[in-house]
């Protein structure tokens, strides 16, 4: 089964380089010559103009989006559209939001083209090996595509979520959940080192991997980290956010639900990119006024 | 090997067969007739008096305890101590609090009586084929103990953790780990439930299961759960909390160490056993005096 | 000075009666022919019609809205955008969303109408005998109608914010504050009721109105609350969560600010409200699948 | 009436001098030369010697210790036992543990002196002018101090809390209410920080000082501290924790009571104290593993 692929960074080429293995005949636009070099070595067909790209394709035309989501996902689409033709499939597997992805989907319905939203989980590693696939678009339409999950999938998890945006939805509760589980590893970890007796982490979490109820990718993750350097002394403690679990707090408080551990794991990422700390100087401001505490002035400790 | 064990409940009774299949020599003791007929018809050697158990055992002995921990640990001890020789190992595979395990450890030492922490992890489903074992104590005693733990753990995680105590330490961070973890399931699950479209749960946690990066162990019990009842409909919403993640908590603020998702996850439990919500109330009743905002009274809604 | 009124609800009608007594000129606009009746008693002038209100009022006319945020709001400007003239003040002293005040004065600039959002604190009571005013708006507007703010606010706070959107904002952030502050007072207040002693939690909160780091308008509230009724029994434990602190919430997520107080007092009231559960259903659930541990079932406690 | 005061620390010295402005015959303890030099000026009586002091004391004697928390305690009433006789009243006004309270008012019975604990508030302030006075012991012994107490809390709030140890409670209580509260403010004042638009920080607290529904001594002190410094650019944001707080949430865990908002706030100020941030690092180690994410090395932004 043929597939284009748009989107050659982190995820896009890996999972060029597994459709190809598990058999799917795989067709990349890139406008970066490096990458095209790359895929051509590895024998995957590779077009540098997007006519020419999408002429390549055998109607009806299944392409896959794997660009950063946002505007530029809208800008491609826009490019796009001209040139596919009603009954092509067009597939957003990046992190777009999901409201996003139900306007597009009715957008496109209105040339023919079908829109499926597919939220990709499993890192790097999953999409060169196998990657989680949460789907959500019209019933026929995930039915015609779904040889090409299994292919992609290659024995991890795939399947319909739901109408339009509902793959991306599950996607973004899905990353709100990975970013409390990560904090309670990470709040796990600062006990551990500041423990009454010294523990070698590497080894403690390497034990977890294995049979323990907080086993999981991220505690292979965790070990992984650990086994290279268990002080972590090379890494700053700054940690990003890339935007879904972001999405995810903003939607519990929409829904009326409850989702403090969500909600105070992204707060801690945002509190260690905080260079200013106005937070914390007003509490320190505070009580030296009410309790004549010193505080420390800058460049004082 | 021979290992004796003690208690007979959720987890020692399947630790016991686990340990039989594995090729161990397997010596119980129970006060319970129904278990000790159920033992004999599996092949297991058991006793009903504790003296009998000790004699039965070769010096150097070595005896599990898989009993609630507190009182029944220390009463056990009691029994057992003036039965046991130097030399012989007494291991506690309960969830007991490290500093008693400490405490223990000191204890026993003075009558040439090893002692081993040990931190079993995996539910009832790994003590029968294969626990995630954290050990603490003397490194000689562990490696004495060492083919009884990998054969225990059957291809799951085991390891020394460090001195005694080490091994309760780390399952207690362990578990205060996996209530923050099963806390972030639980919060993305509830808005899923009340999402801008229907979900089901069930396929949604089953695709998570696999290759996506909250996948694990608990990921597997979430999704066998809600294959057993997706709506959940005939559980009630009260979880217990069942110690080590308030000393995980304790622990936290003792050592000066920020936990916020692990404590906000176990406040959550005890939340839900909350029957007057009196914290609630005064909210509403605060509301009332400034805002003149009615107040539900009970039986009104 | 003249004042002109719409909006006799919970905090309207005081500030009517405020503003009489301070010796402002008040007229108002009700459809509600009770409130009407209630107003010509206090000797306020008061008008049946909107077109006869807005013509009673002198030019350049100063109206205040004191009716619900959201639609309403867009509704009554529509219905008085009309009637009123280049140079009259339209003051919106409800709780509007910041961005609707903003949006709201650029439209109304385009007609020579002036916009001012004001965010009024202190409760009916404030409302009645002084109310603490936070002013957004072009600071001219501002200086023209300080007169009124002045005797609105009756010796409480008062003051320009910054431009249009800013005393909504304000408003916003003060009511998530708010949020927290009730939060932690409640908090406190259960924990002295499971307390290891008795403890009279109407003596324990009066003598921390005086003098006391908590004291404030807050624990004056709660004081009063809990003189009616010490074990608020009579009150059930759900509590509204009006808008204003989601606001906040999702303005500290768009803005990247770290606020785990804030939104986990949010996320309190969100479950008070919640019926079913789901997510402590999801934890007794897991719990039962790895710990063999029962779960209770519905009408079985 | 006649008080001995020993400790002259931050909070001791004015508390003596409120006492004396107050018309109590205070008489002092110190082995400090300069505040005796100090408390002589005032014409406050004063002795070097902690047996002078005593016998200077009439029978039944009053004596109030405001010293540091914990071990100095006990060694002060080591010091005191043998020189005070049955019918003496001992007070503790510092921020003891309620634990500690209630045994040394055991241990102090056994010898007929009888034993008060005052929990103080209002910060050093209220010390000199009046304070929030939290008390504990037996009705008929509060009986006897309380024209000490009203004259001590000068208008401000004082009461008995319940029988030894509550007074030290409800002030341990009040203080994680306090940290709440504080944690609150300080959130909303950050995002105010990074808002859409300029906010003067200074105006904005001034405003709510009064008649908001945040106002209070804590606005107050907020706004004192703005005043001096809106940008508080000179403070480092490193806020130290001094124990109450740590034990509200031991307390409220040991009790099964929730208490997220303490809780968080009391970790927020672990966290601003925290050089290593490991859970932070270990946060960014999980990324870089799943992600191919780079993180920053140390020295490198």
């Amino acid at each position: 089964m043929q597939l284009g692929i748009i989107g050659m960074g982190k995820m896009g080429l890996p999972l060029a380089l597994n459709g190809r293995d598990k058999g799917l005949n795989i067709v990349v636009f890139t406008d970066k010559a490096d990458k095209r070099a790359q895929l051509k070595q590895e024998g995957i067909t590779v077009h540098a103009g997007l006519e020419s790209f999408v002429s390549a394709l055998t109607p009806p035309r299944a392409v896959w989006l794997m660009i950063p989501a946002g505007p530029p996902v809208d800008a491609m689409i826009a490019r796009l559209r001209p040139l596919m033709a009603p009954g092509d499939i067009l597939i957003d597997g990046g992190n777009s939001r999901y409201q996003d992805s139900q306007r597009r989907s009715e957008e496109l319905r209105r040339d023919g083209i079908h829109f499926l939203d597919v939220g990709t989980s499993g890192g790097t590693e999953g999409a060169r090996n196998g990657a989680c696939l949460m789907v959500g678009g019209d019933e026929a339409v995930y039915g015609r595509m779904e040889p090409v999950f299994r292919a992609l999938s290659g024995g991890s998890g795939y399947g319909r979520m739901g109408a339009s945006g509902a793959g991306h939805f599950v996607k973004m509760i899905h990353n709100g959940i990975e970013y409390g589980m990560m904090q309670a590893i990470a709040e796990g970890l600062e006990i551990l080192r500041h423990g009454p007796m010294p523990f070698a982490l590497d080894r403690v979490t390497q034990v977890w991997r294995k049979g323990s109820i907080v086993s999981g990718l991220l505690m292979d993750m965790t070990a992984a980290a650990l086994a290279r350097e268990p002080d972590l002394g090379s890494i700053k403690g700054v940690v990003a956010a890339s935007g879904e679990a972001n999405w995810t707090v903003e939607e519990a408080v929409r829904l009326g639900v409850s989702a403090p551990v969500i909600a105070t794991s992204l707060f801690s990422r945002f509190k260690s990119q905080d260079q200013e700390k106005y937070a914390e100087k007003s509490l320190a401001a505070m009580r030296r006024e009410f309790g004549g505490h010193a505080v420390i002035a800058k460049g004082e400790d």
